[in-house]
């Protein structure tokens, strides 16, 4: 975390690893956070953020009422900070495991063969 | 994201929304990333992240071996990788709700009550 | 478990609570399966029938494969297995807990104010 | 569902479903009850399953509070609930998907091998 710049990204994931260590160092909450209880922690939150989309068409989830959209986008925020504390835990770079996987699904798919196809790559 | 300064971060979350806009244009996936659709496949595979805690104790999730952590990554890049499609269609600016979260849990849970305990706010 | 007529119906949950006992002691499972686990694994295999139904539209999920729908009848059968370990665990009667939750459903949305409308109870 | 004796056993899924198909029918859900839709229904009640567990340790899990225990039950009934009601629109038999699973399973995990291990079929 050291020899970070000062003018990071205001998207910054690291940022966030930083608020988040402290929001939990202050509470003694680290005792919780094992990587086990945090993988429950995200899904439970990302489960929540399905039930918005529970009983609702395709189409009607792409234009959700305000207050609706505004509950999805806290239940992001919850999924997103317990991937990032989790992430912490594990000393693992989210955005480059992220930009490595999409190369690698890159690979998996390619545009020629995967073109409209929502088929897994091995039935491709 | 225009007016986006060409510097960003390499920990931006920014980068990840337009290579993944250019991945799926590419393959014409859009029509299949419904917010519905996403979420669902943001629980699969925080599902896929979960299953490699699923018979291991609290002690043992936090020193896993290095295959199962390279492979929890890769799990943990994908639901970021649904996470950034979902915000993006949704048009949800998602290290801002997770900071403004953060704050809202800081109120939620004050230090002094917090402090050394797993329980709901509501409890506290 | 005692006492019960031998004249189960074929469609007995506790049929299959006491082959499950019979398995898992036979391989010495019992350690691992704290409902804690037992419920993380529950969540897994809940996402995997999910994932068979991941890009596909609400009514072809109606008309499946039938190599498909033979899938996921298996991925529905572990959710039961692991539903009837849990509910051995907590000495649970999951039939009686859900004959309760339907008539509490029956309060909650009386026939006349929840006709055709997917809204919570809190929303009617 | 015809023939079925009058005399089923108390624990009969039958019987569940039944009520089941009489309680939507009453309130005209079954046009929500798209099979993906159930399929998300029955992962949001496991994740609100798996909440109840989310920061405690495997051997507390095993000893409940009564009120935690009760809703812990509750929950497993929603689970139960929509997987009964999918086995119904699949027309999967359900006690018997899962009795041929444990068959499946007891040839996988021979008991010779599978003693005392957590180890997937494929790595013993």
């Amino acid at each position: 975390m050291n020899g970070r710049p000062s003018d990071v990204a205001p998207d910054s994931l690291l940022n966030l690893q930083d608020a988040l260590r402290k929001f939990s160092a202050e509470r003694e909450w680290d005792k919780f956070h094992s990587p086990k209880n945090l993988a429950i922690a995200l899904n439970v939150e990302a489960a929540e953020l399905l039930e918005h989309f529970q009983w609702i068409s395709d189409v009607d989830s792409a234009d959700l009422m305000p207050a609706t959209r505004k509950q999805v986008g806290e239940e992001m925020a919850d999924v997103l900070i317990y991937l990032v504390q989790l992430a912490d835990k594990l000393d693992i770079d989210l955005t480059k495991a992220a930009n490595e996987k999409l190369q690698h699904n890159a690979e998996k798919y390619p545009v020629d063969k995967a073109r409209g196809s929502s088929k897994k790559y091995s039935e491709l």
